[in-house]
């Protein structure tokens, strides 16, 4: 893959992730070290739930997607890290057997004023299931490099 | 401890939920598996970086305090899960060695008009380095059962 740099994430960009396939012993896996609760951690219990089985933490989803965004999406030559999300959301659970399609969209690029060398990147991220519900949604925000200048 | 139900997370709430500690193996295992950037996983790589040092997954810092939330803020009887976060950020990196404090306070909490059986809780979740920086910040919104009528 070539270098990639700020200039290469446009506003208008979509790039497609990728997909990752949750099974039940990796979402009680997740939840049984980062979200400990009966709903991700208890088949059982989680019958019981509103949800009427077990259903994956949305940290487990959420970093899912991260490693997606990190294979597919930012550059390692350019990537200087993230501000943080604007309304991560989870808007349909996840369920041992599903299989995610993630995609990202630059929403807004541009260059820094304070700091030149570098841009700020908004992109909608979502995750969507084979029925085509969205089981994540958020909005991530990414500091990147702008491509060195060759005569410097 | 009690029970605890919606009724127990009013406005104005501030949990201290304990603290958690941050060494280079952890920093590295959970961003090889989940955020693989050099920054999180390449103490060498991390030192010619704009940060000067390996710094945790963002993710990581989110999956801790998730941990501290099941254990100290939320309740197994009442948790519904969460629809999500608002401005979820990491103001600050945190670096091997840390250890962050973390606290939630309930900013917003409201019966549910079309499903009476429960209510909705928003908080801010901050997390604070020794130095007193804040390292993260989100609000949460999290579902939560009503108590009980103990006549039914």
């Amino acid at each position: 893959m070539p270098r990639r740099y700020f200039e290469d994430f446009p506003e208008g960009l979509s790039v497609e992730l990728g997909s990752v396939a949750f099974t039940s012993e990796a979402i009680v896996e997740f939840a049984r070290a980062h979200d400990p609760q009966p709903m991700h951690t208890d088949p059982v219990a989680a019958q019981s739930s509103i949800y009427g089985g077990l259903i994956a933490s949305g940290w487990h989803t959420a970093a899912l997607v991260m490693r997606l965004l990190v294979e597919n999406y930012l550059a390692a030559e350019s990537s200087l890290g993230s501000a943080g999300l604007d309304e991560l959301r989870w808007p349909h659970p996840v369920r041992p057997g599903d299989t995610l399609r993630v995609r990202a969209m630059v929403v807004e690029s541009r260059r820094s004023v304070s700091k030149p060398d570098r841009g700020i990147v908004k992109a909608v991220v979502e995750a969507t299931n084979t029925d085509g519900a969205t089981v994540m949604r958020a909005t991530a925000i990414n500091f990147m490099l702008v491509r060195p200048d060759p005569g410097a």
